[in-house]
Order: structure tokens, then C-alpha cells, then sequence
């Protein structure tokens, strides 16, 4: 290996897409896919680490918790988020290693189980935003906030969904493990799902909370971690664009991070979306990192050679 | 710390007890008592590699996926190994952390999500007989037998149940990851369930299969990857006895490999129970292993130090 390296950040929907069922083989199928791409681009001589997101499956698993719950106690959003993390890294280890090998590339892949520090008084836990899990009627949303506390919010047209806080990633508790697989040339999967939040608790203790972190910000924080210049965010368009949906779309191929902090504070980038990634793309740049590429699962290693996707520099 | 080295294997019946109905709370105050024992064997001196049983565990979560599977489709039981993998591991993880902390260790801990090589012609294949997950009626018994092909034993008295291979551990995929993660001093949480099982598949890649392996065989495989000259197993019993559930029981403090093959031959330790711990002690002491310690994991401190349990020595 040279000394480029790459932090890779896949989409939890870019594994189950909207529209599927959300079947073992077809997030088989989808992690496939990224592992070629992933595989070319550690085949140009990148070191990588990849992470991803966990919307849909950890989704899933909560609507499997919700509705059994007669039966068997339902787990917590952080234990649910660890169970996405074994799901998800295990079918990513399994097509990394696929693809690497049908490449004639002889890396080990480990995927490390990762909690994320994030801080008890972070302003998120004051107002959760984040929407997690199923819809619910006017109704069950009731009853969920009386007796379980949770915050409901009403997405018109969709019923009731339950929203949680979204703290800023501070430290990764795995970080140092994290670092030594990745010096060691071992392909490692870290923090799913942006790593189960913990606070510090009493004492020097850990505890879990019921949040999420946004995958893109811990993203950002793995590629600061191992020194990687590069952090590349794959997600389902195949460029940032302005005006994005409207007939003045403009795609956008290169930009600086004070334009794009300038577009950021126009409105350009909704928050639910584009916004945090634009937001973790600025936060890596500005602590010294070298660039930051956005693009499609398909066009991935084409992205990072700087043929396609948007690249962020300083 | 010192060159001594122990492999711990905790069983998934320690962490999730009959009688219990299985909430994380529950969960996480039986892996705080075993994290106490296991820090205290920190504590004196040995590198420690924790692996754990995920029966009642995957149990649960493939009950879920059995009850809403007209809603979502069910994941294959590898997926749910390695989901409950990163459960398991997060709960041991962050209790680990707790105990180490609380005793002024400052020992990293880390789970490494881990995948089993197992062989496609083991003989296991052909005779399923681990049972696994919940208990059907014979009409649903005999659908899923038909629809998906699944074995299906009948249990007298309580019904029908499915029942997969459990081939022999050949090698863990994340071998080498574990192997510097540990010699770097980290705590090392490996191997859950025994590992996900997977096949050498068509080409070089790796293929899951709907199996389980016994987590003491696995347990024995990690203690020779790690060159850990002790194997501590620890279960709900306080010592290995002969004549189990008979008036004339006679607990055992020492044995010889010898003598273990002796009563193990004579049918004294049950195929369920108590015997796969002992074929993985002989295993494991027949290849060069020092000492297994068998024992419950409220005495597992005293038990490595000989004040408690059933040790077996070459």
C-alpha cells in the first residue's frame, strides 16, 4: 500500500433501497456492489476503512421489537443500533472479502464492533429530531410517548413517528483498536451506524443512550483518527447539485469549503439529507483534512479518481 | 501483564437465565457479574480473550422473525448469529469497560464481529441436530419443513422444534485481527455464538450457511490462536460431576485428559451439556493447551486459581 488512505462512508439505504423488501439476499446483492467498487478503489492503492449507515435495517429490527412486544421484551434504540452493526458488517465483510479476493487482493477485512462517545449535555438531547423506527396512528403515538416518555412527532400525510436525539460524535470507545487494525493493513468496518452513542456515566462508566449519531459526522471522525486524507460519502445521487429538484438544478462537480459553507447557510442542502454531509464534509476539512468526494455507489471508484461525484477542498 | 493468557467462554444461558424473560436491563446485570469475575482474572495477572454462547439470545430474535414475517422478511440464521453477535458483544463491552475501570485497570476493549470457517463436507451437514429457536405445533412443524426444507424434531411434551447442523470450527476469518488486537493488550471480545459459520463457497469466497457452532469448540481454537495456555469455561454448574442427577453424584476437582476420555466414553456427560466441554478440553489440552478450568461464573476468579471448579490437565 502507499500512503493514500480512505475513509469510505456507505448509506444505510444504498444496502436496502427503497422499494425492496428488505430480503437477507437483496442487502447481500447491494453490498456486492459496493464492495467492487470499494475493491477498485483499494486496488488504485488506497488504504480503506469503511463505515456505513443504518436506517432501514435498524428500522426493521425495531418494527420486529414493536411488534412482538407481547411476546418478548423489546430492546433499546442502542442495543437494536449494536445488532444492526453485527447484521450489517457481517454481509459487508462477507462481499469485501468476495471482491477483494476475485481481485487478487489479499487483505484481511475485520469488522470491529463501535461505540461512539458523545456528550451527555450535546444540545441534541434537548431536542430530539432524528425520526427512527415505524409509523404509528394519532393513537399508539399517544400511548408510546405516555408510557414509554418517547417524543412523537406528526409527518403530515405518514401518521406518527417516534424522533430521537442526534449528538455530535466526540470519540470512537474503539477508536485505538480501530487504528491498529487499520495500520496493520487489515480493511476495517467500524462504526455502523454512525457507532452506538454512549455518555460518559457516573463514575468513568459507560452508557448507552437511546440516540443516533449521523453516520457522516463519525465518518469524518474514523478519517481524522487513522489520518486518512481522504473521506468519500456514497449515496444515491451522483453529484451535490444546487437548487436540487427544482428546473435551475445545477450539478456541482468541485467546490471549496467556504462555498460550500456559503450554499450551506443559503438553504442549499436540507438538513435531513445532503445537509450533514455537506456540514461533516467541512468539519474534515477545516481539522486538516485533504478532501472530501461525494457520489454514487456505482460510481464510487470513479469519484475518487475525480471523475464523477462532487470533490470538497479547502 | 505477564505471559499468562486465558480464553473465557461465557454461556448464553449466563447472560439471558431461565426464568427470566430476557429484557437488555436483565442482560446487562448478568454480563456485569460475569465482567466482575473477569476483571478480577484481569486483575491478576492474565491477558484475558472473552468469547460468549448466544443460544436463548438468537433465540429471541428468531422468534421475532417468525412472528412478523408477514410484515418483514425473516433474516437466515447467520444473519441473526451476527446480529446477535454485536448485541451480545456491545452489552460484554460496555461492562467489561465498567469493571475494568472500576478496578483501576485501563485495559481498551474491543468485539471483533467474527466469522467461522467451518468445512462444507463436515459430517454435521448431513445430520442436523442442534435445536434451535421456538417451538411449533406439528401443522407448523410440517409447513416449514415443506416450504423451506428445514429439519424439524420432535421434543416429547413440548412440541416440535427446527434443528441445524453444528459442524467443527476449522479457523476464525478474523484470525489475524484478533490475534494483534490481543497481543496489543486489548480485551478482546471474539467469537460470539461460536462465530457465524461459513464455506469455503464456489472460487475463494466465503459463503454463510444456517448452522451453529459449538462456542467451546470455537473457545478452543481461540486459545491456540492466541497461544493462551489456560481455557476457562464457564456455565451454570460448579463443577464437572459423574453420575449427574443421581444419588451417588461425585464432583470432580482434577482430572487428566485421560480420565476425561474415560468418562466421556462411559457416557457420563450428556451430548447437550456438559460433553461438548469436554471434547473441547481434550481438544484443546491434546494440542499443546495447558489447563481447562470448568466452573460457574460466580466463582470463575476462584476457579482459575484452584479454589473452585473442575480442572483438567494433560
Amino acid at each position: 500500500m502507499t500512503g493514500k488512505a480512505v475513509v469510505i462512508a456507505l448509506g444505510g439505504n444504498a444496502i436496502l433501497r427503497h422499494r425492496e423488501t428488505g430480503t437477507a439476499e437483496e442487502q447481500l446483492a447491494n453490498v456486492r456492489r459496493a464492495a467492487r467498487q470499494i475493491t477498485g478503489i483499494a486496488g488504485s492503492g488506497y488504504a480503506v476503512i469503511i463505515t456505513h449507515g443504518n436506517g432501514p435495517q435498524v428500522g426493521d429490527i425495531l418494527l420486529r421489537n414493536e411488534l412482538t412486544k407481547d411476546t418478548l421484551p423489546p430492546m433499546p434504540l442502542d442495543v437494536c443500533g449494536a445488532e444492526s452493526q453485527g447484521m450489517i458488517g457481517y454481509l459487508l465483510a462477507q462481499a469485501m472479502e468476495e471482491a477483494l479476493r476475485e481481485a487478487g487482493l489479499d487483505y484481511p477485512v475485520a469488522t470491529v464492533l463501535t461505540r461512539t462517545l458523545v456528550a451527555g449535555d450535546d444540545p441534541a438531547f434537548e431536542n430530539p429530531e432524528k425520526p427512527i423506527g415505524p409509523f404509528y396512528t394519532a393513537m399508539q403515538a399517544k400511548r408510546l410517548a405516555d408510557e414509554k416518555g418517547w417524543r412523537m412527532v406528526q409527518l403530515p400525510g405518514q401518521g406518527y413517528r417516534r424522533v430521537v436525539p442526534s449528538p455530535r460524535p466526540v470519540a470512537l470507545v474503539e477508536g485505538e483498536a480501530i487504528r491498529r487494525l487499520f495500520s496493520a493493513g487489515v480493511v476495517v468496518i467500524a462504526a455502523g451506524g454512525g457507532g452506538v452513542p454512549v455518555v460518559a456515566g457516573p463514575g468513568s462508566t459507560l452508557r448507552g443512550v437511546e440516540a443516533v449519531v449521523d453516520k457522516d459526522y463519525t465518518a469524518a471522525l474514523l478519517a481524522r483518527l487513522v489520518g486518512a486524507g481522504d473521506l468519500l460519502i456514497l449515496t444515491d445521487v451522483e453529484r451535490v447539485a444546487l437548487n436540487y429538484g427544482r428546473p435551475d438544478r445545477r450539478d456541482i462537480s468541485e467546490m471549496t469549503v467556504a462555498e460550500a459553507r456559503e450554499h450551506l447557510a443559503a438553504g442549499q442542502f436540507p438538513p435531513g439529507t445532503m445537509g450533514p454531509k455537506i456540514e461533516a464534509a467541512i468539519g474534515f476539512l477545516e481539522a486538516g483534512g485533504g478532501r472530501v468526494t461525494i457520489g454514487s455507489l456505482d460510481s464510487a471508484t470513479a469519484a475518487l479518481l475525480g471523475r464523477a461525484g462532487t470533490r470538497i477542498r479547502r
